[in-house]
């Protein structure tokens, strides 16, 4: 019989309230960026991935999102200060998720903000939803496990199961059926100077949402079918790079496991390509700034803005090269 | 025992005479545009590819050369009315070809003219190489077949072999290590209106030759595992179109094979991207025009230039949208 979420949340909660012990409740989550990345799922309905996935977060870049009971018969979510409509995918994705968590004729207020663009790769969602999963917990007072915190968000979005942690996190993949082995996993490793730049050429949302485009890719891309092997040895190397601290490795692996995964995004079909011609301009230069001997790597997710990956050594380098680029130094 | 080109020169050409039969004797030879791409080598030396591949001659876009012996002590290339350094990789490939031909102390002049750019991804060592031979065919008299041709021009490169023919040709991939079955079998189907339209952005060299691209995908690249399965499919699929003259599963066909070929590219290391912005941008242009009810599709070789598949009726609408194409009408 095919899980639901609903189902899940029950399993984890147990017999704990839904009666709530705070007025308001709100929490913070950090975006986090794959260094190897989350692409193709195993089961739609509880976001259960094909493969492992490793990535940092990005320490006071996310979402804060505050929850409290609404007075009308509906939810109701803000965004950035400002009311969504409930007809939006968004909203809807919102409402789905939170009916998980509603006891009969509750409805509740969503105010969240966040200091990264939305839906423009930037893993939005993921903070999004690791941050709502976490007021939740705050809100009724659940005092949940991480790594049950972690399962939870995964159910709203993959990705946001690596955004209950800072740092390096895996989210490893797991065997069972109800997804209870398949959460992050914090790693500890802390990488002083370490650095990653955002280059944001648009807050424009996707052409095709992630989910859609990973679906289509499982289902079209014949090149796919080698995914999971390059899955398999970028973990390996990555595991290497924050171990030996290696950041030529680290780089490495992360932009070649980047661009493979654009690359059964082309070979799907129709094709998906996310990558716009200001993408392609940076990574050219990228590439010569490689060339001038000027260690930095990129990496890109689900939009054209790309992630530049360097140490703080080469910062004025990078800045000099990039003027826009937003650093955030992950170890600070 | 590794082979040697020569090997299968001495092979071919039998006791057959190295005395001219003629004072100069010139050859033309279409270039081709492969709808299911040929990327990747299982021999290196006589150039055997992994897999087979199918491709449309370009009609009178080719290469016309003409040979004759050199009073000098070494062989002269003029290419395109202007003579070749010796030392370019373009002279050095050619005179290493045709020391396969070379009787002791024989140098030959060696005149070549190309109606279409060299070494920007439009096929034309295709159509040179298969032009020299059926020039050094004719100069000796040999007389040799179709296949016999094609065999030798593959040596020179791989594609070349294809352009022995008009029309549609499969070059198959064979089995035998001489490669004596692996040559072009012309496909026996005519498609009035069928056109091709080049948009040529820049006639400037490769940034990284084919050979070598080729070879460094087959090294490193993880999703390269799965383009022979793609390969399979879509020769099949691309036969299907041919026989029912189903355009629109022609050029999804074809689109779909060269965006998977530029993805194994992709997910190489380094990485290898031959498109640049205009290509981008066309490709774009290409999908929006799909969109509005235009089917035109397209594909992409070793380098940044398009060609793109549509049917004569869209002809006006093809030029409306890309003012400076050059349209080859292939079964005019």
């Amino acid at each position: 019989m095919a899980l639901h979420k609903s189902d899940i949340v029950k399993k984890i909660l147990g017999d704990r309230s839904l009666t709530p012990a705070l007025k308001v409740a709100s929490s913070f989550a950090p975006s986090n960026i794959a260094l190897v990345k989350y692409w193709g799922k195993r089961n739609q309905a509880i976001n259960l991935p094909l493969t492992s996935s490793l990535s940092i977060s990005l320490g006071d870049k996310g979402t804060n999102t505050s929850i409290t009971l609404s007075s009308m018969p509906h939810d109701e979510i803000i965004l950035n200060n400002k009311s969504v409509n409930a007809t939006t995918e968004f909203a809807k994705r919102l409402v789905n998720f939170l009916d998980c968590f509603r006891p009969q004729a509750t409805y509740y207020k969503i105010e969240t903000t966040s200091n990264i663009p939305i839906a423009a790769g930037l893993a939005s969602s993921a903070s999004g939803f690791a941050a709502i999963v976490k007021a939740l917990d705050c809100f009724y007072a659940w005092n949940l496990s991480d790594t049950e915190l972690s399962i939870l968000s995964r159910m709203g979005s993959g990705s946001a199961c690596r955004s209950i942690w800072n740092g390096f996190v895996e989210w490893q993949t797991g065997e069972r059926e109800d997804g209870m082995d398949s959460h992050g996993v914090a790693i500890d490793t802390q990488w002083p100077g370490l650095c990653i730049g955002l280059l944001i050429f648009t807050e424009a949302e996707k052409s095709i949402g992630s989910s859609e485009a990973m679906q289509r890719t499982v289902d079209t891309s014949t090149l796919f079918k080698s995914w999971p092997t390059q899955v398999h040895t970028d973990l390996s190397a990555m595991k290497l790079a924050l171990k030996h601290h290696d950041f030529e490795l680290l780089g490495q692996t992360a932009e070649h496991n980047a661009l493979s995964m654009h690359a059964t995004m082309l070979s799907s079909w129709p094709p998906i390509l996310y990558s716009n011609s200001d993408s392609f301009a940076a990574m050219q230069k990228v590439w010569q700034l490689r060339q001038s001997g000027i260690p930095v790597y990129f990496t890109e997710d689900a939009g054209p803005n790309l992630k530049l990956l360097f140490e703080k050594p080469q910062l004025s380098a990078i800045q000099a090269a990039f003027p826009k680029i937003q650093v955030v130094e992950l170890f600070n």
